[in-house]
């Protein structure tokens, strides 16, 4: 299965120029390539975006000293580390896109990229959240602060959750375009 | 503008039925009822597990005396409320559209219907994370369960993440529903 194809079309193919381009593109085939998709320089910023703001999360966790003695702080160490993988993981993938200039278009490739940014965004989402009760706990209920490092815990937590935020336009771009392409297909089918 | 349509059609229009249903479906009306969706028996049983599911969150978190003192719980709190405000009202709009035959397949009401449930989801299940990062803290990390209301903390944390599971199929069919109608609507015009 071929997962992408060339944005370049050759120039001997003489097919005379669809009427409705809607209607002849293949099935299975998403229409256009919106802003943030993968394949696209926005695409790839987006994932850059993620990738930066989830280490920064990381590192800035994993230098408290006490961040072990939280369970809550461990799963946000373990959802940034998830994050980070996926993230780069996606902008080699787009970046070789880009090189080679091949649209990332592909219906199942597309659908997979949205089940991985589903799962990675509530995974970072909800370590943020339980990372984000326990601060405001210390901060906030406790004034425990001075015995805490509440600085680090508050700057890690805003970093996720940023993050998880900045994942948001991927998943639903990449969902919505899924549901398109299975739109056409069932309606060319 | 009408939000929805009769399930019944008279019988004394004697259109001639079409060839291809898909290509004939008005725009901007979704192809096809999908079990869940609103304005079905099982998109109402949806929205009622929802709701019963917020209701005893709301109900055994709200029955601990010492709620007060940790922010997340009562964010937990608002959160359920929301929820129970949300799923009910849907719940309303589904029984009179089973009551009076008509099916909700209007693509800016299901439209609106994503949205709804995206945030009211987002909201209940950050706010089960947070009280479950508290939770796990005081039962895990402390050990403070004889000081405080540990089982009923768990019991309202579970049911809430039960709650943001149960709304998910809503979203995600809610939201794929709406993107099909979208797509049919741009391959029509």
């Amino acid at each position: 299965m071929f997962a992408s194809r060339p944005v370049v079309h050759p120039m001997e193919v003489a097919a005379p120029a669809p009427a409705n381009p809607a209607q002849q593109q293949p099935a299975g085939v998403l229409m256009k390539d919106l802003p943030g998709m993968p394949g696209t320089p926005s695409g790839l910023a987006l994932r850059v975006t993620q990738f930066l703001l989830a280490t920064v999360s990381l590192a800035v966790m994993s230098s408290t000293s006490d961040f072990a003695s939280v369970t809550a702080f461990c799963y946000l160490i373990a959802a940034a580390i998830l994050q980070c993988v996926w993230s780069l993981s996606v902008a080699i993938v787009d970046i070789y896109a880009l090189l080679v200039k091949r649209c990332l278009r592909n219906r199942r490739l597309v659908a997979l990229f949205a089940i991985g940014d589903g799962i990675t965004c509530g995974v970072i989402f909800s370590g943020a959240c339980a990372a984000a009760g326990i601060t405001v706990l210390i901060n906030g209920d406790l004034q425990m602060c001075s015995e805490n490092h509440c600085a680090s815990f508050q700057t890690a937590v805003s970093m996720a959750f940023m993050c998880s935020f900045s994942l948001t336009p991927s998943f639903v771009l990449n969902f919505w375009s899924t549901a398109f392409a299975y739109s056409r297909v069932a309606a060319a089918g």
